[in-house]
């Protein structure tokens, strides 16, 4: 069997679905509620971007690979009749999204025989791409190209920390947060799948996040790796699942991190 | 008296201050901690970037205006001897800036006669400018540019709120924020002086924060009620001051929040 690099057809997925997006980040056009009326916690927004994109990102891929399987966050699943699926979340951060901030991105991951193999995190507004195939990995940006590699970390004492946000544990797994965030040595908020970036980039040494979907984290799982990282879930096990995930640039602060998350006395 | 225009010279500033930070965003380079070692709660990063552009932004004031004042985030107070003074904040938002992420901003504010009458946040990677003078606001960016202007918002109930982190609020502020922050319709947490901007903007229809120093918050007053939008303390003081401020797009969801924020039961 031949490997295929899929890295040119990825990049033009990623130039298509900033097309499709563009046109309606900062604009009043496209903001919608799957959730309907309610409060701030069933808040859930879509926007017309997010549709635009995978429609088409799907129907390349149908050209190109018709017998390759597609997850997406809008439109379901379709069923591989080969060893490729590609898992697809056109607005990573839609709440970043919709407050035009920029920690938002184009998601565009690929599983082989249910393993990621390949995943790109594509800003369109900053013109700007994190690139991964679990052996080494790539940036590109407006000022210029270079390749990604984590930093070195040996205490959590040590390390930054982020998530998206705190609310988004459930209470049992904030309790395990909160004691992983009073270790740590700064921690943030807000980043989506900018975070995870951030941690391939060398900037930020950890992201613990719950409640995720592969489609939320099967295309950074190339992309930590590629750049020398780890990321698993809370029980060590793969990240593609989604669920309870834990990216870090260092082991052994993945390790320290996993302690204080598994800790016997529970509190929540 | 004559009015002087300061948008070019104002343009010059921030194109002197972005050279000299960039070389040191997303690099090993400039990181400092003022507080020494400790905790989370006492890291207090500056960077090598924040003194080279404050430096540059200085001497460029001096040249220009010798008998202007200057407040600096770095380099403290040059008294004026005319009704001018400069506030400048070279990087707004430093732990977003060393954890690599883009929500941070040079902020570079003028006072007549202690009143804030021009302002501007530069994100220079993103090489984006938000511009105003309290009559109007503009906005440059890689897309283009338009004018700024802030969104109807009737209720606090359909309103998004911004603030950079909940940790920042003292625990009776906490008990206020929260409260605001259950009747809104979805918070955001991260921003920095970015998160003003997007009330500007017409994205976000509110702010809040607190401990603010008046460096972090002079230029974005022009900004905010340059984009129709109003910016005061917690107690509906002048913002200028720094301390508890909040930032909104529509009068009434000022009004909505200011009530929660100083309501009698206090929690904390």
């Amino acid at each position: 069997m031949t490997t295929i690099d899929f890295s040119s057809f990825v990049d033009d997925l990623a130039a298509a679905s900033g097309r499709a997006i563009l046109p309606f980040f900062r604009t009043a056009l496209g903001i919608d509620d799957k959730s309907g009326p309610g409060g701030a916690m069933s808040f859930d927004p879509v926007t017309e971007a997010d549709r635009a994109a995978e429609r088409t990102m799907r129907q390349m891929i149908r050209d190109a690979f018709p017998d390759h399987g597609i997850v997406g966050e809008e439109f379901g699943h379709q069923a591989a009749r080969s060893d490729y699926t590609w898992v697809l979340d056109p607005i990573d951060g839609t709440k970043a999204f919709i407050t035009g901030m920029l920690h938002w991105g184009t998601l565009i991951g690929l599983m082989r025989a249910g393993r990621p193999v390949f995943g790109t995190m594509h800003q369109p507004f900053t013109a700007e791409r994190f690139t991964g195939d679990g052996a080494g990995a790539w940036y590109r940006g407006p000022h210029g190209e270079r390749p990604l590699a984590v930093r070195p970390c040996r205490n959590l004492a040590e390390a930054s920390l982020m998530t998206t946000s705190p609310s988004l544990f459930p209470p049992a797994g904030l309790a395990r947060f909160r004691a992983v965030e009073q270790a740590a040595r700064l921690t943030r908020y807000g980043g989506d799948c900018y975070a995870y970036c951030m941690v391939a980039s060398g900037q930020v040494d950890l992201v613990i996040e719950a409640g995720l979907k592969p489609h939320d984290v099967v295309a950074l799982v190339p992309i930590i790796e590629g750049a020398g990282g780890i990321i698993t879930g809370w029980d060590g096990g793969p990240a593609a699942r989604g669920g309870a995930v834990i990216a870090a640039g260092d082991m052994r602060v993945h390790q320290q991190a996993l302690t204080l998350l598994n800790a016997a006395n529970d509190e929540g």
